[in-house]
């Protein structure tokens, strides 16, 4: 743990020489030094050395892999991307498959937006190239599925088919043949994790009305009740404390909602 | 049609020589190329040539100009710059004027905030200047305006001002004078398109309590209940699949009481 | 006051030469100049000149630094840094302090999110270099607090405590150690002007349910019901007419149910 805070130290704070040869190269922006954080604002080096790092990410209800797996999709679902290729970097030294990165990206594309996934094709390419992460690595473009559970997801197509179907049928067909009975069951990315990625994208983009039901999914999935609350504490620091604070009550009426 | 395919996906996918030149001289950052994506995400580039060309774009109910419209409006509302120039190009070759250009961007400076119309401007310089369209293809900034239906804006006057007179009269006073008598009165963009546009920068950016004015007066200056729902197929690809399931039941109650 | 306008002018829509030479070494975008407006919307201009610099910025109901707060704030909280060292001249031009910059980033990291403040140092680092702004003008990391209303901040914690405690207890532990008995008591921004600051983040980033709780703290610090409203006439502009109409009716009812 403690090259862990060492490592997320020199980089939370720090650009990489890596990145700062990247910037050159690529015009893409470097995140600030340390030295840059202290000429502007030194109670953000304190809080991000006396919080962030000897604190949050070690706190023991949800694990470093699965913080740096909410910490990338809120950063991807806001197109924060200066911050992008450290936290990457991070979630592949905690753990976080090169796939799974792969597949995050993809998943957020229909989640956030196109253009969210494809400015994160650039900050992790260079992040994939600097560790020779290669095509042996990646998913395949298609290859077999994970099981589909039919009754649900015929009763699910039913439901929002009656809702909108008359209003929005391009939205209706896609959610059924493009999002659930294809991207979730590419088997890059457990479900579970799927799902943590989805309800970490919600709360960070402030789409309170959409957290229902996916959380609800992601709880089935085997998210449990203390990871949903890490998840809200984590994204309060990464995606600002309103949104955590109005995820809060919709988290809170799920979980008391559901069977125990 | 082919061409428009060939068209969409080399530049969906592919940043243009073009593009790559201006990172070098202005510091922006380009789209990434096929390789880049296959270097990260196989999957993304299937879904790319699988769905959005191959279907979404040719879907019957929207033509690929307000397609193009859509989505121009989405990137600019949500700041996203990288694609933008791509997109930029595309609505011009699908018929979008310079001249309406100029004006989503100028009418987003309202609708979404100044520095996303700055940001805009940005891109838009460097597309006008590679296609040669000079000034006199261009809006004036001022000039003779479209007729008002003085009878409907004083009543929206009345309504807003006696809501919110007391509480912030500049944005009272402003919405009167800048954007009902004047904005929205210029020539350059027809007013079915300028609520197109804003219909989608709302849509774009999770505005769901504005939804239902801007739909109603869309639907009134022309814009059909089938387009409607294509506006949110199309955005739930270029802003996210909980933007338009946010979007969607608010839809369903503005189309359902409209008068047949 | 015609000096702020022409300064105003000069730097709304051109970029300084300083920033211009910044884009080339850090990668950073430039603000377009005014030819490059021209060449795009020439309305934009117009629009510029004759509303934003000869009224806006000019209404008596708020001052100018008041103004540079709330523009900022809002810049920060939506991560558009590429207006941000123009916007940061302009509120030390018109009397913000270099510390109370400092301050307004710290704050806004647990405000609008973490990457938000670091992308914003990189804006402030330049700003602050090229006018000789060192670290002698900076707020310490840590030091003496202002004084803490512990009856208030006991009752706030006991209500959050039960609403949330059993979901999310990381969420509610950081709210009361690093916010309300730490950032909230740092002496470099005054409570009235980190409400000011919170409160325009709440706005120009659509969080609409946290603006009772905040613009109840902002008056209770000192905003007045004016200013309240001339917040939301200035963030019209900075971050779009809808998160102002949005913002509108919440403040509506948080003045009225106020003690006279």
């Amino acid at each position: 743990m403690r090259l862990l805070a060492a490592t997320v130290l020199s980089l939370l704070i720090a650009a990489s020489t890596a990145s700062g040869q990247q910037t050159t190269i690529e015009g893409l922006k470097a995140m600030p030094t340390t030295e840059d954080i202290r000429a502007v604002a030194p109670a953000l080096e304190k809080y991000a050395k006396g919080v962030v790092l000897s604190d949050l990410w070690k706190r023991p209800g949800m694990s470093p892999r699965d913080r740096s797996i909410v910490t990338v999709a809120a950063l991807i679902a806001r197109d924060q991307t200066v911050e992008l290729p450290f936290y990457l970097n991070l979630a592949l030294d905690n753990g976080v498959k090169p796939a799974e990165i792969s597949e995050i990206i993809t998943h957020l594309a229909f989640y956030t937006g196109w253009a969210n996934a494809i400015d994160a094709v650039s900050a992790a390419k260079d992040v994939f190239k600097s560790r020779n992460i290669g095509a042996d690595q990646l998913p395949p473009a298609s290859g077999p599925q994970l099981p589909l559970d039919e009754a649900a997801e015929a009763q699910r197509a039913t439901r929002v088919g009656q809702q909108f179907g008359q209003i929005t049928p391009s939205l209706v067909q896609y959610t059924t043949d493009v999002l659930f009975r294809d991207l979730w069951l590419r088997p890059g990315l457990a479900p579970r994790d799927r799902s943590l990625v989805t309800v970490s994208a919600l709360v960070a983009t402030g789409q309170v009305a959409q957290i229902t039901y996916h959380l609800n999914r992601a709880m089935d999935n085997g998210l449990t009740k203390e990871e949903a609350g890490e998840v809200v504490g984590q994204l309060a620091f990464y995606a600002g404390w309103p949104n955590a604070f109005s995820a809060a009550p919709v988290i809170k009426e799920v979980i008391e909602k559901r069977p125990r």
